[in-house]
């Protein structure tokens, strides 16, 4: 195969799809190669949450790179849905954040401060206004952080509106195909040895998620990262059970078109293991029956789990390798790997073609790995 | 159960939730019953084509009510995902109506010149100018009408988006819910016996699809139709295949997104099996294949069929029971179910509602049963 | 249609499967008609215990039919895998029914002795006996009755090989075919009306569980029968947990092949739903948990309902319509069809040649729904 | 993970689950890993045939280990059904293989010669004489071989019953668990890398199918085979179509339990695309349709692929790793994975255990890669 492509992206998921969505609007040759099915792995697991203020909770580096991505939605939904099609089912109703004892109370007003002061919106509501606002909430809680600006919407369908819009810029993409090492010459990446042989490129972006690690090692590089399995699974309501996503410390509720309403998730560290466990389920019904207790009669749907991506320092990895030129890496997303693919899409087209990244990526950057933790 | 509905609407597949949508926001307290799950059978099987001019050849009331129901859905597309946040998938592309003998070539010249003189948008096509159009088409083709204004949808989307709009406006749902008779009183309905007990109504409306005959045989009305099984394949494609739907005398092929074509429909009267035959996808396959050969290489999806309520002279039966007042019967839309939604609900409403119905519907009145066919 | 078969089977699930193939293997003419698939109500749904002595507690008409059903099982086992190639996963490696209090075991003590005196073999185990026997069990259980007797089997695989073997020896089978009413003549049925025809025959034989009611309201008959939900879940192992089907009170757990165990079941009256409740699962994993600890650690599989068919006096309906000859009735076998399923199609069979029956079914009989209950 | 195994078997289909169902039996502390699920690939989408004598057609080391293959399974059914309470539907009910051309006929003629000389049970059947015995046959057909000692089962439960059997002998199973690479040590090997962490052990059998390739790459093996598609479809008949496996130049089509036909199989080099696709499918009904042309009333049940590893001269390859002691590799069974398993597994564990093997296993050694292919 004598074809040359500009870039080689390896990993199909919703951050590998937002690559190769960038690149090849851009006017770049790109062909993304998913040893899988397109997001078949933690990017159709996810809940699909744009928890910038909910999930990160002071300010720096990752909560700017959040508030960005998050930022960059609304407009993504009219592109993707013109290029492929595709309805990513955005939905901009806020997240209510619950305190689950007198000292998350205390906390969340600090954060509530740091976030306000940081230009976010953000207001504290206590129990009663809660219910209030979401009367499917248990009338026992002790209040919670409202923030408007937190939404969600579908991974599945973002993740193969990305690819698909890719495909239309004529980006070539090609399941089933796993990338088994790098060629590279004097320095400089050159191209993937596929199970089915070669394939030649300027550049190659390895967005494996928590597959990255093995091919990584190809280039001498030990990312530190491991893997955490996440559980979740579905109820059916007649008719929608929230209006905002409800989110505490050990579970959270996101309402779905359709009456659906998604209970996630749990963390289990260290396991490539995708099958649901009893255990798992039980503690999220648990947990959901706290905080919603009418989820009770709804309608089971079903339950998966997903293989997130977590690095040592919980930041993402973000840039160029330390040692060979255009091999690019964006993976480590753990919980945010959904709400950072919009900015992580930019910044890495942005990197690639030598721009200006306006964005502070230094506590990204895979150099780190070197560093003793 | 002695609470008392305004309206009791007898199956929960595109037309009753269509009905319950249209009643339900105009005030009324409303029921939809389904005896298994909503849009569980032809109302999921469809294409979902919006196909006026392509199926209703010449003027006619049918013409002039698919005309207006088509007409619609651009509004309702709107309506129903602010309701539900279900986007029904509306695709304005157009429709390509091929011929497949030099016959139909004259035939279709005719109906051109029909529908142009009724105010329709339509033109001729030649093989050559149908390639430059829609690349993928086989360059051995007669040519064909383009029909600008036939569009297409997600039949399953757009049942349950009418259905979830519905209960947003207050209407109660309940699947598995058979009805096994009316009550009646005085020449007047007044209920419905289910499976599990009576639940009482001022109007009661049947829209329950192949399966109303048996039912409405409880009220001494014998429909005289009959099902027609249609079966379906859909495939995948790296980049979709078409921009318009494509419609010959056999089969159709309608582009959906991310890539899927479905492919349909063969039409098997008498039946109620829902099985797809070998027969029926070798059939679908050779004729897709004349028309569209680069289908070929498309990926395998699924297959499935539904069955589709066929009345003797073709034409849906819309009306109020000619003895029993306020039982009213939305029924026999053969292959228009979807297309006809739209108006079906409004003009059921209208008519429960006593108000004036603007459009002749003496055609689709039930009576017409009792007249010798 | 002019041919007339011997007999017309309404139902195809279990009891309707053995009916047809006790009949066809006598050489009679026989069909089955089913509305839906086969076995795609409670037959399939059901966890397949053949649990004579531990559902019917004391001595009596039906637990004197459960225990002569039971003992079928091997010999039909081997006949139904020659004739089908259907392996009904028979395993017999008996019961334990658990105390979940003093009372229960007081209780459960008196019954021992009763089922002794009936000469059915069973044995009290200590909490410590138990946790020998099963080591997956909770330490902390009371004790309980074994059972060595009591086996299980795979329900959809019984369905199935007596559907098949029916086919085997003749048996027309007919899915997706509902009846709506029976031709009757001179006080004898002669055929049924289905949505697609009529089908004549000498004897018709109502095997519809809980759909029973509706069609033999069409003869004048009110069954007072209803239905009741049961839902279930099951997980899988690396190892079996378990070697005996554990049941209490609330819950029973069913070891399969391949390491799965079943778990079943809540009892909901008067709904056809067949949705599972999250409310459904919760409950069932608190009374697994405390039975079999190590349950949690289970993999996920799924979970599902089945609506089963109850007669007021808890005793299913075998025999002939009270005023219409050669019309049938088997149902409401309610938590026992899987089981009673052998004797019932033999018993059917009998009563259908004339043969006299050696077994006292006065108490099954249709008649009592005249009786004041 | 200080723990030592015996042995590490690196793959969970059918081979690798009857290696370690056969090392766990003699008493060996085995793991089994598998990267995805157990049996996920080629192991349960192959047809099951144990076509010994058709897919073999002339005397050899293979013919010689596919035959002893064949004679083992009556045995192990029984043994497998006992251990883990799975039925692999063994049937041994002969092949046919057919005849496409009259010169196909004459090259039969001598197939047969050869194979009873070499004391093989063979007869030749003309077109009349096939439809005698196989009514669905066609009557057009030329002839064919009668194999009366090839026979099928069901692969899917066969790797399953071999799995299961290894873990109730003791025998430790991770699913989700990829190995990247071997620790070794004195030329010898000592344990592998997986995902999740390191195993160690004295011995490793790789059995990964199509994916053993880039793991014996880390070893500095180059096996030169390579991964070929086979697609397949099943449908469903009211009745058994076929006692018998039909088998001809290009396509077969095996009866399977409950009236399902399985019809297979396509032939795609250098793809690991589990996808099935339009031409795939089409091919295959033409194909089965000139053979059995009543197939085409059959019910559509279900299309899928598996992905077969190929060996350069189209052995297996079976032994030791020519450098690394204590290495063993099992792959490149191609269309006869599921007839070899049985003495795949037996003559592992007896080369493991360095006993005397009487099979002539040269022909199968690793070193042939060395030499010029």
């Amino acid at each position: 195969m004598s074809e040359c492509y500009d870039a080689i992206v390896v990993g199909g998921g919703v951050n590998g799809s937002a690559i190769s969505y960038n690149l090849a609007k851009r006017g770049l040759k790109v062909i993304l190669l998913e040893k899988d099915r397109l997001a078949s792995k933690a990017s159709s697991a996810a809940a699909g949450m744009l928890a910038a203020q909910a999930e990160l909770e002071k300010d720096g580096p990752l909560f700017q790179l959040a508030k960005k991505s998050r930022s960059m939605f609304p407009n993504l939904a009219v592109e993707l849905k013109e290029r492929s099609g595709i309805d990513i089912e955005l939905v901009q109703k806020g997240l209510v954040k619950i305190a689950s004892s007198q000292a998350e109370v205390q906390e969340f007003q600090k954060m509530m401060e740091a976030q306000q002061q940081a230009g976010e919106t953000v207001e504290w509501m206590t129990g009663k206004q809660l219910c209030e606002k979401e009367p499917a909430l248990s009338p026992n809680l002790l209040g919670g952080m409202y923030i408007p600006n937190d939404g969600q919407l579908s991974p599945f369908q973002l993740s193969h509106a990305f690819a698909k819009s890719a495909a239309s810029y004529g980006a070539e993409i090609r399941e089933f195909t796993e990338v088994h090492s790098f060629i590279h010459r004097k320095g400089k990446i050159n191209g993937v040895v596929t199970g089915t042989g070669k394939i030649y490129g300027n550049h190659v972006i390895v967005a494996g998620g928590a597959w990255s690690d093995r091919l990584l090692q190809e280039s001498g590089l030990i990312l530190k990262s491991y893997p955490v399995k996440g559980e979740c699974f579905s109820i059916i309501s007649p008719r929608p059970l929230l209006t905002a996503t409800i989110f505490s410390h050990d579970c959270y509720l996101v309402p779905k078109k359709g009456g659906r309403t998604l209970v996630g998730a749990t963390s289990t560290p260290d396991t490539f293991d995708q099958s649901v466990t009893l255990e798992g389920i039980h503690f999220l019904i648990e947990k959901a029956k706290k905080l919603v207790p009418v989820i009770m009669a709804g309608e089971w749907e079903r339950a998966w789990a997903g293989i997130r991506p977590q690095s040592l320092d919980g930041l993402p990895y973000l840039g160029e390798h330390p040692v060979w030129k255009h091999l690019w890496i964006a993976t480590g997303h753990f919980r945010n790997g959904i709400l950072l693919s919009a900015i992580t899409g930019e910044l890495i087209a942005d990197m690639l073609e030598g721009k200006t990244v306006q964005v502070d990526l230094s506590a990204f950057s895979i150099d780190r790995v070197f560093k003793t933790v």
